[in-house]
């Protein structure tokens, strides 16, 4: 059964289509398709799995692609005009219509290629992992990195829609899944306490890939972000929320090197010290910080950023982040579990005690 | 006297200031400056001139400076991402001001980077040329070249203000002063007849930089501009007229190498082409060709393409253009002299015969 839930914004408003089976629907993703000529961007993971299968939804268009190498490392600058390369060679139209299929990596980096190609053409997502179908994909916002910081270089692009075909998640590595989990812990931690329990009472079966499971808990993210980013579509407000764990995350993916810790991996060690600092602020109990820290190790995931990092590291890396104003650093912390809080109140000191202890 | 203009654009309207000594002016200049930090984007040739004059304005700020080389040829992702390196050098936060100072190119480029830096921090442009001043600093268009495309890749990103010193264009080359006329003709011939009279009778004032022709001509211009834009942002209709002659000139500047005409003289040039094919329609009169020539040869500006590019060259480069659609080259031409539009009924043996009539 395919779900549609649908991003309220106005003039740019679109549907975000969930179920199995998607990628070769040609009646969903031809009537989103509105030039002649379109370009598949994806990844040499993704391809030889995928491209045969939405190529047949796509007849009748002018079709070309363009194959990414697969990983965090290549989302920059150069893969990018490889993508601008790849659409003035055949000459495509302002029309055109940019497929981004892929992760998170594919999404981000096709969907500002959509941006700035002739300032701005059609993005269609259709994510293949879970990172992707529950976050990046949904709420327009792409970028690459700079060497010296994560996604500093960007832009907000709405998608003309997003199609996610769950049935792309047999195929996604364990590793993978854990780390798109991370994210949807994150909307259960956020603004939804009432999914953050259910969470509890599922992780095990979302990791073995129970189909209703894996539906519901896709939705009901798609669902939670939707909301967010119709109510804060540049992120002036509450969209700044949802970089739970991220500032941390950032300086881990900056330091490791981009693509040997995932994302998601970066984002659970980096809710695990935002828990941290809440605690210390006298937000949140230590049994809250149990509940938190325990489901993330369900899920697989780290809880500790890695054994090399110093405190130093982390302050220069965050320092260079998008939510630092006037040199201080704002952080999302959590006031409850299931309620979050934009804060540059904390002492330094605290940030420090948290920094110390995860780093030792 | 500063006269000020606005872009009537809603959440994103800004003033443009024209009038003498206005760089120094911190009370224009730091209304208009949100957060602490400040990146002023320059060349090597506007640097020396200019940068010492600007500085006391920025009194107060955290103020530093990106010169890039000057020219057309280094509008490009290397030299917007050579800004990027020095923004996060820094590190600069979200709301730091980028100020452009310099002619369309640092305009363009800088514009480019403050669109995506951080997924978009604000732009402060101050024009020190005659075509920045009137054209390219206002109305948000940003954007580099690629090798197989002028202004390929960019974004609309409008400012928060822009501020045309006239003073400026007493150091101006007196090419590039006849480069800026091409586009104060363009506005003439697209919709203001009047204006189009009046540079009939005063084009040499301009050109002896009479300050009182300089002013009106200047304030004409971007009173059409703003309207325009006001109208329609995101070229979705009206704007494409402001590409008067631009096809074809983009074409020549492709051709030619970024830099080798300047994009003044590229668009005179094919705004004679573009009167060419509107005669050839039998819309425009041989004696309204005559006043098109006659008054781009008195701004002393080329009214034909290098002698070296062929019909296949243009046709070419022309299928490139943001104006193509489904393999089909829009135009924009004239049906009278002060009134364009955007055609893509012209037949395709009229084209061929403007093109082998230029290039022969």
């Amino acid at each position: 059964m395919t779900k549609v839930l649908d991003v309220a914004l106005e003039q740019r408003g679109y549907p975000i289509y969930i179920g199995g089976e998607l990628l070769s629907r040609a009646d969903i993703l031809g009537r989103h398709i509105a030039g002649s000529q379109v370009m598949v961007v994806t990844n040499a993971t993704v391809a030889p799995l995928y491209l045969d299968k939405i190529m047949p939804a796509l007849t009748g268009f002018d079709v070309h692609t363009t194959v990414l190498p697969d990983g965090e490392r290549y989302k920059d600058l150069d893969t990018l005009n490889s993508i601008f390369d790849a659409l003035l060679a055949v000459p495509c139209d302002r029309k055109t219509t940019i497929v981004a299929l892929g992760g998170g990596v594919v999404g981000d980096v096709a969907g500002f290629a959509a941006a700035c190609y002739q300032r701005g053409v059609p993005l269609l997502q259709v994510p293949t992992t879970l990172l992707a179908q529950v976050d990046s994909s949904v709420g327009g916002k792409t970028a690459v990195n700079h060497p010296l910081g994560k996604n500093m270089i960007g832009a907000f692009h709405q998608p003309v829609a997003v199609i996610a075909d769950t049935g792309t998640l047999h195929t996604l590595p364990q590793r993978e899944l854990r780390a798109g989990l991370a994210e949807v812990i994150k909307y259960g931690l956020i603004g939804d306490p009432e999914f953050l329990a259910w969470l509890e009472r599922n992780i095990e079966s979302l990791l073995r890939l129970d189909g209703d499971a894996l539906s519901f808990a896709i939705e009901r993210s798609c669902r939670d972000k939707a909301r967010v980013v119709a109510a804060d579509e540049r992120e002036q407000g509450e969209r700044v929320l949802l970089n739970l764990g991220h500032t941390f995350g950032h300086a881990i993916e900056t330091q490791a090197g981009y693509g040997n810790w995932l994302h998601g991996e970066a984002v659970a060690a980096g809710t695990a010290m935002a828990t941290d600092l809440s605690v210390r602020q006298g937000d949140l109990s230590t049994s809250d910080q149990d509940r938190v820290i325990n489901l993330l190790e369900r899920a697989g995931l780290p809880v500790r950023p890695p054994a090399d990092m110093t405190p130093a590291m982390f302050l220069e890396h965050m320092a260079v982040d998008k939510k630092v104003e006037s040199g201080r650093i704002k952080l999302v912390l959590l006031k409850a579990l299931g309620s979050a809080y934009l804060s540059d109140g904390y002492p330094a000191d605290t940030l420090d005690q948290t920094l110390t202890h995860f780093c030792t």
